[in-house]
């Protein structure tokens, strides 16, 4: 496919409905929030359309922030973000390979556990979540996106800006534009083009690296790439 | 070990002599080159003496800058840097463990390959490049640093700062602190304590994906941690 120009793929970005599954953690909520003040339309999903509609009360409103169960959210949305926990990630998405066909995945998800000795990476037989979810959903476009945003800073509302950039990975050029345009609604944040599916596990894995870095430091760090 | 002052530790770093394994190829030169601008005496290790010599000529001169075969180059330092091809990584390290016994070892290794998608990682058994040094260099410090930065930026006259976080991860905090302190010498440069060894391995992986992000943007692209 032909890239875009970049006003046209802005365009696109602004008018997509957006779908979360995991929409009620504070990863799912808290970027529901900024794409919805962004003018998106949001549907937040969950296993219970109750606790969904109650996330959607708290980080916008109908009808521009809705709750539903993930089905619902996927059938609903043009462009779908996986912000489930990585327990449970693959039979979630098995279960809706139908309901996501033919749209844009984005998965944010980062498969990591915690031991004393802070966080570390959970090895995926697959290579990484989101080649997890390209070998379940055949029919969808897995793109890779959002693993360093901290949800504190998502949710915070003294946050009016971002300083980060979201590392945008996948092999359809169209998917990848239109990710990094979606990121880019949120104030401060710069979509980067990061690489192949193939490359996106240690991008996932690094959130662990940044949990180190937020212990050491006390931040919220995230990733900012130079030179470009 | 007490964690020593910022003012100490840089005043450490900058007595240190600077071994540089595999230094005729273009990072290992390329670091030559700014640790001995920064005041650092640098000892460019190779498998053949002579051709250790011609790069020392290159990125400064003796006495600051020489030359030597690997072995030697280990033993006349405090500090050594791994800049070697991932082939033959391990076969090197387990050769030189006894003249490397009691110092620290910065591993800098990028396991991975390329084929006509880009680079992408070589999983290593001990999860990755610095985790196997550690594991043959049971005397030794093993510290991973250094893994994106630019060899033609390192190497170029036009070039006074670099734009750029070396993320620096391992187990022993006067030796992370040192590697950190010793990063700072190069101007624009910032150390960041990114975690302990055992998550290196993402580290080191990410290089691929800022392959990519240069064959995109046509960029040296570097990394930047934000809120710290």
């Amino acid at each position: 496919m032909a890239t875009q120009g970049t006003q046209e793929i802005a365009e696109e970005a602004a008018r997509v409905a957006v779908g979360i599954l995991g929409g009620t953690g504070d990863e799912g909520r808290g970027l529901a929030r900024r794409l919805a003040m962004a003018g998106n339309r949001v549907i937040i999903g969950s296993r219970d359309a109750g606790r969904a509609a109650g996330a959607a009360a708290t980080c916008g409103s109908p009808p521009q922030v809705t709750g539903a169960v993930n089905e619902e959210a996927a059938r609903a949305a043009d462009v779908v973000i996986v912000a489930v926990p990585w327990e449970g990630h693959a039979d979630l998405l098995t279960r809706l390979a139908s309901a996501l066909e033919g749209k844009i995945v984005i998965d944010c998800v980062n498969p990591m556990a915690f031991d004393s000795h802070g966080a570390y990476p959970i090895p995926v037989p697959e290579g990484s979540a989101a080649q997890q979810a390209a070998a379940v959903l055949s029919g969808s476009t897995v793109v890779g996106a959002f693993h360093h945003v901290s949800a504190p800073l998502l949710l915070d509302p003294d946050v009016s800006e971002l300083d980060m950039d979201v590392l945008v990975l996948g092999d359809d050029r169209h998917a990848t534009d239109l990710v990094q345009a979606l990121a880019e609604r949120i104030p401060g944040v710069r979509g980067v083009y990061a690489g192949r599916l193939r490359n996106c596990g240690q991008v996932e894995a690094l959130t662990c690296n940044l949990v180190s870095v937020n212990r050491r430091y006390k931040a919220h760090a995230g990733l900012r790439v130079t030179d470009i």
